[in-house]
């Protein structure tokens, strides 16, 4: 292929733009024949059979968006910001910390990519395999065997590792990067604005043309005008209120901690001769065996997992089928909030569970909010993400949280809440008279929905 | 089961009423212990992995909500319409025509369930597979190895058959009947509502609020007052252009044509037997062999039917490979507009189809949109359904059509359109120098996106 | 003032924009320093002081909204147009149909000072004194005792002229005129959005968006790309609906009857020298006397005549003070709709209501929908408005009501409602038994709303 | 009047509920025909005439809805507590701290009537005429005078007195007085979401059907269940960046500043009796005079103030005119924060704008947002309002500060600013040779918006 390909195809223009319909941004905008045959490819179609919240539609039913309709928004967002980052920031001579337009490309191929590396049911499954999304998508984008790394090689032959290093953090413009992944980037700004609009909830809603008017580009990467510090302060409680209300519910946990425990029991008897043939997991078996490529990668999603949880519905393994009805009717554990304090009760409630007749290591689980890759806005923790700087008139910064008392009480001092997970039958009145006094006992231990010192009768 | 539970069952409210929180209708509440157990049944759940609108998300990306959202949303008008007929037409004496609360339960059971017979990619499966959602309905209602039954029959042993007779308009009540049933029904009212909200059209919505409030019950039925005769006229017109803009998109038919073709290639090769075994497809097989039971056909939903299409991504057999990648990558056919007079020039674009090498029985279709399961408004026709009657201050009835110039405009004028579909290659400029004369000539075939008499040179 | 302070002033661009935060257009954003000035006018902002939707909020009672909002809307929505003109369709030599951005000025200005002429109560308030809000209008922009003027001048001296002309649609360009000025233009696309708004009303919204999308220049003004058809259809139906349910609604109608009536009285009285002193509207006086200056005119707001309204609640004549009461106080006239056919019991229902005491002459009104200036989409008529044009693929156009059915229905066909109106108090039961039977054989001539033969005992 | 008739009436509902269009509620409901015969009193009218938020509208164009539409909307909320309450809590004996439901009357009168004796631009009129509208309200609730106080009388005789007990929180039920009156009442519920719908901002929407639904009455007045801690937490953040961003907005401040010293320049020209006679506001003179009556100042409205604003446009007293001038023409003055460390270069401006020809008594002033009616949530203060309490599952009750460290961020730390304000004039650029230095010499007291120490050259 020759120079002038690549150059004719970096800048290549589609006739009228071409414009896709949604229901957050209204209609997303495409001009860049690159970014087009990016959306075609199957590494990126695949992107819709992955939804965007995993579990979470179990509690918010209309949360059944995927990782595509998101991925578009990112790029939609990061289009907005370069061109208004052109409009009113160009870039007249190098270095003088302003927008170079020539960044637009690559920072429209991240945007729209971040994320391709994604699987189903994400944080859970790449805690049972070992899976790791980011190596993944840095593969995806690096390696010449996917029509995503053809595509970008097209553009120029360093190309592809320019993408990948922006989705890294190590590509040389620190705005690039920031608009990418920082405390206030487009892929957070989209996925707050999509899961609210899907969730229905309200609180994750902000002003997202505000904000992108009052983004600068300075040397340092992006700051914020400080007219608008208080569309950004509006942005960070959204973000809060998300978390708080949405992102660690803990229903959603429940179902997540169901979904954990299938496959470490479905891995478990893949180990033993007997069951791994029968299993029958096709597409799941490379990752039995921890031997997989990137092609057996990109053949999962949500509906080939479900897929093999309908075949184990009739699996005779009582654990194994009953996990996987569970999960796929809707029967999520059930939880208890528990302290350092109280911690200390959490053997004798699987002790109970054990009397039961459920066998703890697949009946009961510790969860706690931590867990999942919550990233507070904290700018005095020890290894802090960016900061959010405010451009004061003069041109000075000012990280946000001194100016903001609001901010302020919400940074670092998130504490989230560490729960116990239990088969719902626990609380319920046992039909049978045996395991009656197991649930009374075990009852006598929950108040308030926090595990506490047992009552006495 | 003693006749007490059957009488507490049926009346037992949860103590608050629950709600799930929903985008459409902000909350979906539910106070009847029966409904809350109908929602909790692995019949009713397997809706969460039913798209509501099969392959439309491939034109309008948001449209990823399933049947299980949409049922939700279906059971909430419906209770809201009870509400009000409770509240402002409740029935005195027998017969009055007025509204019977007893009727509450059988309505909101049959809102609920109206859907829950529906497989995965309806149609089009149906169409392959002769499946018929409708009576399997029917048989998830009525059939004793349900879980949905048997919690039917714990409020009366007529109960399930009561519930399965409103949805086949049976039932004796016709305000019953049409509140789920008729050309403005609350099925109808939530899928507009939603489909608009996820596609993020506007052109679905209108005022429920206002056709609500102008619902009342008559011994024939249920009519609309006067003075609301324009929210209701506003209603039709949504509909209509929906179904012109969203429903019958030729992208999203292009689609279904090519998962059409895929299921039909798979089918011919399963019965040969070097193919049978395969295959592999374990859960399709009852439905290759026409052998199905209804178990076999709970168990599929679009993620296995996905899974089976990965799977054949590999299968040594070109056709059903290249459907198989051109259904989950998303490239689908082209079509062209044709006419009864350009009809005949079909045959010339199918040969050509062969000449550039596609199996035209799997490469080309013709499709038109009153294929599709269109319930356009028209009082006029042969079988019409059910007509919108508004009522006068005297108590009079006049059929919408009648009053409304808007709607008569409508009524049964709408004209589908008739396309052909072929590869999307056809239309491009070859790379193979042998083929591109074919191309040329097929092109000829075609100006605005319309067959026509070939051009001359 | 020189030549090049023109050249200066009509490109002078304010540093970064500035925006107007807009509950329709989220912002409204302002770049050239004229527009700013223009704004800053008396003239302009004594728009403020006229609501836009006159006596509606009577009705509706959102619609609160000024006509000064509203000219800032047509402004956002002209300077879209022109964006996606200059992106889109550029001119590249003159005469060649496409847009030529040096008329971008003249179409803000046009857009932004379109009603500034109009008064209080616009249309009753013309007809009572005969005066014309589009020749001030043409008088505020060309007169130079105006700051609007003056600042029109300072961009060139036959800049007034222009912007003017534009308003007149004598402006050459007809693209510029039809920007402002046709059956899809800016004005009305803002009005249906800012009403509907307001007014809690969904007809009035459209897909704004997708409408501007799809505009394009040509050589006889605008016409619609083929695509986009459907949004256009859309935002006529919208339109539709909107006139038949808000701006027809006959209680509004009622209330401007009234209003029509008292500053009927109040012209009659000042006719009359014992009156002419002590009615004292100051004012007032000048249109009172049929002599008034452009000044007299830019003093007059709503406020103004309601100060008056609340003057006269105290004045000693009996008719005057109590239709000032029913207008302070909302106590419409109510209305009987009637048909050529029933138009004969007119005098019948005048007399009756001189029987009860009221003098038909302030006390009843016929009013028809026709008396408001309805703009019926109706390529049909003798002296049809702009036509609205699709453009093909192939660049033919054709006009819009040939291709859907939707706009045939409507076009031309509208039959708005002729109305008699008379105090509410004849509906009612007298507490004066004298006028019981009077009240009584009103009633007879009244069913559903309309004129009827009178029923017999 | 008979006691039946009171009786009747207190009970009276209308036939089908009575419903007013309303873009924030969409709906408001009325089924009793006091509240019908209320809202159609003069009093109530009136407050159409009044805008809710005074001079915002010169800085958030859209807010020009009125108290009339706000007080409607108060009704409603208070309607739908009611309605909860009702359903869920419904009173078994008295004294159980449960609702009873014979309350609803006077809550929804309560509500509908709480603002009713503001006035023109509310709090600077009552700053200068030492009016005070919580003293008018209660008048015109029981002063015999009114229509208002006749209605409620024909409920009883009381009821008058009961329903100004409710406003002025003696009445002996707290559920009703916190209803109306609390840190989260049916009043500042509608203003937030009112005042955001039209200013066009979103931080004022919360939740409200949430925050509704988690009400519950107990002995004490009203609680929150604690699974709605976040619905009210994101209400009191939404109060908080309401007050921040639109309430204290200092260019709103800037035009309140102009009325005031414009009314103070009036006040001050009607004491010298060469003024008294030509200033002519007929019906601002009783003010002027101190000698006012109730009917008096029923007849004043934004609108007959600004009338008198136009008169005096043309009054021979320079500052009177331009004061006029400016604040019709929306000059607001220009403002500097402030803190006690800069106060004392406070005297220095003010000299400077002397030298520069202002009476620096009508052309500067100090304006500190703590002067606003500010309900900052501060349950430490040394007079708190009513705290809020959320209620835990075993019935005890917490302040939501200690609960919420988003809104014990927020409580009582707010620190509103201390602005000086000045005109325009003294930032620009004379034309005058003469003031530049004096210009000069006052722009170097000034940096980022603040008072500074001096900048030497």
């Amino acid at each position: 292929m020759k120079g002038s390909d690549h150059l004719t195809y970096a800048t290549q223009k589609i006739g009228r733009e071409k414009v896709f319909r949604d229901p957050v941004h209204n209609y997303i905008r495409v001009d860049y024949q690159v970014i087009l045959d990016l959306i075609d490819t199957p590494e990126f179609q695949r992107l819709r059979r992955i939804k965007q919240l995993g579990t979470t539609n179990s509690t918010f039913q209309g949360a059944e968006h995927s990782r595509f309709t998101h991925s578009l928004g990112v790029y939609e967002i990061t289009r907005q910001i370069c061109d208004q980052f052109q409009l009113n920031y160009p870039s007249q001579v190098a270095g003088d910390g302003l927008w170079d337009d020539q960044e637009r490309l690559v920072a429209l191929c991240a945007a729209l990519l971040h994320d391709i590396g994604h699987g189903a049911y994400s944080h859970t499954f790449e805690h049972i395999f070992e899976t790791d999304h980011e190596a993944i998508t840095r593969e995806i984008i690096t390696s010449d065997s996917t029509h995503v790394n053809q595509i970008l090689q097209r553009v120029a032959p360093d190309f592809p590792q320019k993408v990948a290093s922006v989705i890294d953090h190590t590509y040389p413009n620190p705005q690039v990067v920031q608009m990418i992944s920082s405390q206030i980037d487009a892929d957070r700004m989209d996925y707050l604005l999509r899961d609210a609009y899907n969730t229905g909830t309200k609180y994750g809603e902000f002003d997202l043309t505000r904000v992108l008017r009052v983004m600068r580009p300075y040397q340092g990467g992006i700051a914020f005008l400080a007219n608008g510090m208080h569309a950004v302060e509006d942005y960070i409680v959204s973000r809060f209120q998300m978390y708080q209300q949405v992102y660690f519910h803990p229903v959603s946990r429940g179902m997540e901690v169901v979904l954990q425990r299938l496959l470490q029991r479905a891995k478990m008897l893949y180990e033993q001769p007997e069951h791994a043939q029968n299993l029958a997991p096709q597409l799941l078996i490379p990752f039995f065996k921890k031997q997989f490529t990137l092609d057996d990668y990109l053949k999962l999603d949500d509906g080939v997992l479900n897929t093999y949880f309908i075949y184990w519905l009739d699996y005779p393994d009582q654990i194994l089928n009953d996990l996987a009805n569970r999960f796929l009717s809707r029967r999520p554990f059930k939880s208890v909030r528990f302290t350092t304090e109280t911690e200390r009760y959490l053997p004798k409630l699987q002790t109970l569970t054990e009397q039961a007749g459920y066998d703890a290591t697949y009946y009961t689980a510790v969860n706690n909010s931590f867990d999942l890759p919550y990233d507070a806005y904290d700018p005095s923790s020890k290894t802090p993400k960016t900061q959010i700087e405010i451009m004061q008139s003069d041109g000075t910064l000012e990280e946000l949280s001194s100016l903001s008392p609001l901010v302020a009480a919400i940074s670092g001092k998130f504490s989230g809440d560490e729960r116990f997970y239990f088969p719902k039958e626990m609380l319920a009145n046992s039909d049978i008279e045996l395991f009656q006094p197991i649930y009374q006992e075990f009852k006598r231990y929950i108040n308030n929905g926090s595990l506490q010192k047992p009552t006495t009768d």
